[in-house]
């Protein structure tokens, strides 16, 4: 790797963490306010701490085998650098988590003692922050530790290690490119773990946040974040294990899958046009489209690093949407700015034929222009959320008014307003896709997606900060604080919606970018040498009926992993809802505030519940390629692997959206309109948000990672499936 | 043709009509009982005949536009042929809407005089066989004139004319093969006419449905079918003009879209080969591939004629269960019994190369085995079905379970039992493709979903029973008949939700397969002439990104077109709901029995609300293929293919299995568990029956019609599209 492409790429690491680390100590310093305040502030800790080591032990058992399989069945470099990314999304959740619980109560206090909405946002951000720098922060640095230690030291990205390698095993035909095998074990890692915080914390929060409501709420009328609901601190601790944990390592992940899918197809271009002597690519090419992406996540994070000391030392102004707006569009500008006079500096040297094999039309400038593509998209794609669920709108504004009809047409509406919105986004995706490739081929789509991720650092911070606010105004509630407490963090909260829908978009839009190039490298693993040949065609052919009939289970597996995640968190949800009447009902006193409720008793309810909960919907993840991989073969798995993507994009946008609406539809009644709080319309939406929130909360974001995890797990076993399936045994073949 | 097949088919069209015209005067001569009840009856009968008329005037200023296009842009055989296809469906529509709205106060009073449960099933079967005989009779009958009519007389099925020719309008570019265009025009024709009934039916029944219940039962708590609701008669008018005609459209459109899609295949077939001098197949080896499909219709409709005599003239006992699984095996097993003798006579000449050409690997048989395996997979798909629905399995026993939580609950569990649904129904599917495939190749599949259709009338027969019992239901209550009365019907009605279970798995089914033909017919269409090379490959590939945008968008628009009929729904549902309690407010005396509410003003408000609402969705069926086609040309339109293939087979899956959990999980608490009627847990699940009423009954059968709308206008378009499109302008191809 050129030295001074190190030098940037480990400045960028360094000063991130340093930064995160400055970050959490000032947040760490402000004070914890009063004892009460430090009192439920200890409790929420105590319980997201205990969740997440619950969580991390029974992840690590599941991690274990699979590292023996990987050992086993690929290689032992794949086996580590599996184990190596599992850690950092751990470590980065871990983190983002624990500062959040830290900083809740102190911006609850800020609020309190400043009384300013300024100083109050700041504490807020920096508090986030810690989770966004992180995030980038460690993904990176796993990712430049693989390409070291085992691209370069080892040797596994030298011209001759670029080629299909026999498994260790020796069972002919079992054939992969060692590099590939060692960075997809990488990305594994980290979406196993993103999977579990995911679906975990997805479970949780929502377990916690519907038994809260559908008792306290809608039964015994009480507001949300009444000390004397029993369910009210797991409902706080949910947002820290789901909202927080989760997201954290859901961004994480996308962002590695982003920049693994790139370097995974770079090496497949170089091993097919290697073998055909008229389309030769030169390898030190090649070393420039595989340290490309990693470049792009360097200049980005040192973007954002930038924007976010600027955030801390300024004077941060009482407009927190402005503030906001100022960070993510300098990040974003800065970042784009910065890589592009990266891209001529590393693309200098590549000749025109290469670029011509390539089909990169503007040269040095197509991957960087894919990357501004996949920004602006992935901004449309969030924009494109917030008109269908915000309720300056009119289609949320529709759910509000026909929750005046009762819940019926209320969930109705929000039904139809989420699958009304489905189509733009994709719309916007399909141009990016088809604009990408134009501009850069396949490899230019993958660049579409990490370009969308590239200032990963303060989307994460961004949207951290909106459930630290979320808790804040939690807390303010429970400590009984002034009034004056709440409504700032509820205008600081307010704020994170924007910046969230974004977050959303570039999520999913990622995802499915990332896809596309995982797709053609396991369709060039499967053809394997027959890939070098003149006529070879990366093809998948919809026709073929293995594939057409792949396609269809693929298009109905996110229907079953998403059914079962909403029955898990009903599940959770009811015995929550049964252990809260349960206390209200046997001590009167809880409602008059006399008595404390147990509040321990949900929180280990929830914890249960989700440990329980979370296992099957990740081993279908896992398990689904493998098994059709057996019994039907590649073809079978690449239209299991397009119809899971094709299905998964669209339930995801559906779900979002639709739990959007339905809680925006909420929040513009408790605004006052048709009849405001306690009115029929107000009961009727919240039967609607209470719906949308595990719809929107728990299985969109889950989508994103099955795509992705389906995909790796069938790139890593595809030259497995190709020699050993039930149907090419049956056929003879 | 050869003459015995077409006296076959000939008697099969004449024996069925004949025996719809006895069953239809043999109801008719029924008595229709007392003066209220006729009263009442020739409210309903005069409300569907006025919004039919209205609908059908409706259509047919679009289907003249429709035929200008088509005569214009494809040939006046076409055209010709669209307009009888339209026919055909129009008049089987409304003759079994018809018959049913005479049927239904009949089957009353036959259950008020005779209080037999074995009469009463007894004319409501031969009320529902007319429908099912007229909708497999003309079905066959169009399409048999069809082939007399174009490809023998005016000889478009002879060996020069299967060949790609110049369009009239002379295009250089521009070219297809007549008789494939001639019957996809008549495809076509059907499935407007099911777009228009299914639709406008669906969204008038559910809009007067929903509008009953949710003033009616949930706010005033009067039973269903209670005369004092101004929206009954409506709630009643709209089970004939959407249940029995839109069903009965629906099924002719499906067993017209299974047939078709072999004929066109097999022509492709033909035309491809024939280029081929190491392939060719005999032109008379075409014409019994093109032949088979209307003998296993005819052999279906003989046998289905002799099942429904036999229970005309049986002594039919007091197990309406027993007698509707009689009826339905016996007239399948003759079914595949006849056609399974025919195959043996239709490919009696085949030489054993054309069979290894075709991929037949059990010679003659193939095809027959294919129609088995169809007929095989659909019933277990309507098992699955009724395993997700039926209160019998816990699946709905659970969402009833629930409900005792509230609404949110109950719509969250319903929705996670209708997602994890679809997984089931789709892999047995994917099996009948791969095993059809592997039994006859391409030409296997299409013989699949003619096999699911064959006893079409059959099913139709008792599907159109169910609606008609619930009527007679209805009727009894209005009119105030013994609760005796109610009850035998009551019992009726329940029998017919296995079939009609099954009936929809057959549909969607169908049209999963009928589409991969259509596919497969579209990608020759859009190679043309290099079709003949003899390294052409029948490929649609997914790693084309424009292919892949096209799926991404294709997988989009379900959903928008689902969400749009929910609105639509439940903006005619609000006008319907406003109205009934306007006239509960400004009448007094209508809640107490002392006077009439205004029936005709519901009546009118459902009426003006389909007709409204149902052009949208219609022409974003016919209109975006043709936008997509003419932007971003035939790769793109073939991704948009199988992407809204895939996503409607599944959304069409949850909708329909989500609804049915919420219906059933309500019945179940109505019989008396979880608190029964009344309950807190009753009042939940009637919110769940009224959002899954859209969803199963509106958005659910939908979707396999625009599936096929899709394909067919692509598969019409191609040619055009593959010359004239914007990114291919742009790109200077």
């Amino acid at each position: 790797m050129n030295s001074l492409l190190v030098l940037v790429i480990g400045a960028a690491v360094v000063i991130s963490l340093a930064l995160a680390a400055a970050n959490f100590f000032k947040v760490k310093q402000a004070s914890p306010g009063t004892e009460s305040m430090q009192q439920i502030a200890s409790a929420i800790k105590d319980g997201a701490n205990a969740f997440m080591s619950l969580q991390y032990r029974a992840i690590a058992l599941i991690a274990i085998i699979i590292l023996a399989i990987m050992t086993t069945v690929v290689s032992w470099q794949a086996g580590i650098a599996f184990i190596f990314g599992g850690c950092m999304s751990a470590i980065a959740g871990w983190i983002g988590m624990h500062t959040a619980t830290l900083a809740n109560v102190r911006v609850s206090n800020m609020a309190r003692e400043s009384k300013s909405l300024g100083k109050t946002l700041q504490l807020a951000l920096m508090g986030g922050s810690v989770m966004g720098l992180a995030v980038a922060g460690f993904a990176l640095l796993g990712l430049a530790a693989v390409y070291i230690v085992f691209g370069y030291w080892l040797g596994q990205l030298s011209p001759g290690e670029l080629v299909l390698h026999d498994n260790w095993l020796g069972i002919p035909g079992i054939r992969d490119i060692p590099f590939t095998m060692t960075v997809s074990g990488y990305a594994l890692g980290c979406s196993l773990i993103d999977m579990f915080n995911r679906v975990g914390g997805g479970i949780y929060t929502k377990a916690a946040d519907m038994g809260a409501d559908l008792v306290g709420k809608t039964e015994i009328g009480i507001p949300e974040d009444d000390p004397r609901n029993p369910a009210t601190i797991a409902d706080n601790v949910g947002d820290n294990v789901g909202d927080v944990a989760g997201l954290g390592s859901d961004l994480l992940e996308s962002f590695v899958g982003a920049l693994v899918s790139a370097v995974i197809l770079a090496a497949y271009l170089f091993f097919t046009h290697n073998g055909r002597v008229d389309q030769e690519i030169s390898h030190s090419t090649l070393l420039k489209l595989v340290n490309y992406p990693l470049v792009v996540a360097a200049a980005g994070l040192l973007s954002c690093s930038l924007g976010i000391v600027f955030m801390r030392f300024k004077r941060i102004s009482d407009h927190p949407h402005k503030e906001m707006n100022l960070m993510t569009w300098a990040s974003a500008i800065l970042t784009l700015g910065v890589s592009g006079i990266a891209s001529i500096y590393v693309f200098r040297n590549v000749t025109d034929a290469e670029f011509k094999i390539l089909g990169f039309v503007i040269n040095g400038f197509s991957p960087w222009g894919c990357a501004v593509l996949g920004v602006a998209s992935g901004i449309y794609i969030g924009h494109l959320a917030e008109r269908y669920t915000s309720y300056d709108y009119p289609a949320t504004k529709r759910v509000s008014e026909l929750s005046r009809e009762g819940p019926a047409l209320t969930i109705t509406q929000g039904m139809a307003a989420g699958m009304k919105s489905v189509l733009a986004p994709v719309f916007v995706l399909a141009v990016a896709i088809i604009g990408s490739h134009a501009l850069a081929g396949l490899y230019g789509v993958a660049m579409a997606a990490i370009g969308m991720l590239s200032f990963v650092a303060v989307t994460v911070s961004v949207d951290t900060y909106g459930p630290i606010a979320d808790n804040a105004g939690g807390l303010s509630e429970m400590a009984k604080l002034d009034h004056k407490v709440r409504e700032i963090t509820d205008s600081l909260d307010a704020v994170g919606n924007t910046p969230a829908a974004i977050g959303k978009g570039f999520a999913i839009g990622s995802a499915a970018l990332a896809a596309l190039s995982l797709f053609a490298s396991y369709v060039y693993a499967q053809a394997g040498e027959a890939a070098k040949l003149p006529d070879f065609n990366l093809v998948l052919n919809m026709i073929n009926t293995l594939t057409l009939a792949g396609a269809a289970v693929g298009a109905a597996l996110p229907y079953l992993f998403s059914g079962i995640l909403i029955e898990a968190v009903a599940a959770a949800a009811r015995k929550m809802v049964q252990e809260v009447r349960r206390q209200f009902a046997d001590n009167p006193d809880i409602i008059t505030g006399k008595s404390l409720p147990n509040y321990r008793e949900c929180i280990e309810i929830s914890s249960a519940g989700a440990l329980h909960e979370m296992k099957l919907p990740a081993l279908i993840a896992v398990l689904a390629p493998i098994v059709c991989g057996l019994l039907f073969g590649p073809e079978f798995v690449g239209g299991l692997l397009i119809g899971t993507t094709l299905s998964s994009v669209v339930l995801a946008l559906f779900t979002a959206n639709a739990g959007g609406a339905w809680d925006n539809g909420k929040k513009y009644i408790e605004n006052g309109h048709f009849g405001g709080r306690g009115s029929e319309a107000h009961k009727a939406a919240v039967v609607g948000d209470t719906v949308g929130d595990p719809l929107k909360d728990t299985v969109g974001p889950s989508l994103d990672i099955l795509i992705k995890i389906m995909a790796v797990i069938s790139l890593i076993m595809v030259s497995i499936f190709g020699k050993y399936n039930l149907y090419g045994w049956l056929m003879g073949q």
